[in-house]
């Protein structure tokens, strides 16, 4: 357990980066709400869709990927953080392995996330997410 | 032309933006160079790319690309900046027609792309392309 007061800018967002990806496994659409910016800034790309922006689009997508998933677990690695002021950029690989209707699939996918420190709480303030070349599936996830 | 003492902060990072985008027309590796952040901080994904670490992977990627390419024009829309300090970071789509030895191609992107203020200059950090599912060509660009 890490001191909230003692702990450094990077730490927190860090754990601001694992709850995003907690939010992802456990399919909650509140939780992924409480993430964000919740304005006409905020944009998200998945992997395979359109650029989304401001923050409606991007909570009802969130929304639909959820719905139309059973199971959704992401492994993160090649994770770096960086942290200037009350602006944090990380890019990470995600390892997914998901579970819809139509069956199992696994993707591979490059992430660049950015974060704001606002009232002392990193919110996510741009998701871009998109497939790698050494990923077997080209469909994931369901629009 | 803008005053360079009175141009906003946002002004600023879209002039940064336009050079990036002036470099990859122009085919020019120099010029790309002196945009980056010349450091193991820096990340780059290219289309269809696995994700590029540090400065080094960075600028060989860029002149491949550059060399493998005899012309490339970029139209850029739907450009969103905002400006956090020395931190900045843009969206935007990006529409590319491109030639190179296989012939002429197409395709439409979605861009990430963030900049940090180090000793007065816009530098960029990280940038994050991908195709969108609107695109007709699945292989750009030549790695």
């Amino acid at each position: 357990m890490i001191n909230p007061e003692t702990r450094s800018d990077e730490q927190a967002v860090l754990e601001a980066s694992q709850a995003f990806y907690a939010a992802i496994q456990t399919l909650d659409t509140e939780r992924m709400e409480r993430l964000w910016l919740q304005d006409e800034r905020s944009r998200c790309v998945h992997p395979g869709w359109d650029v989304l922006e401001g923050w409606e689009e991007i909570r009802q997508s969130w929304a639909n990927i959820f719905r139309n998933t059973k199971r959704m677990q992401v492994r993160v690695s090649q994770l770096s953080v960086q942290v200037v002021g009350d602006l944090a950029w990380a890019c990470c690989v995600e390892d997914i392995t998901y579970a819809s209707e139509g069956g199992f699939g696994t993707a591979l996918v490059g992430a660049t996330n950015i974060f704001l420190r606002l009232n002392g709480r990193w919110l996510m303030v741009q998701h871009h997410a998109s497939q790698l070349p050494s990923s077997e599936d080209s469909k994931f996830p369901v629009q």
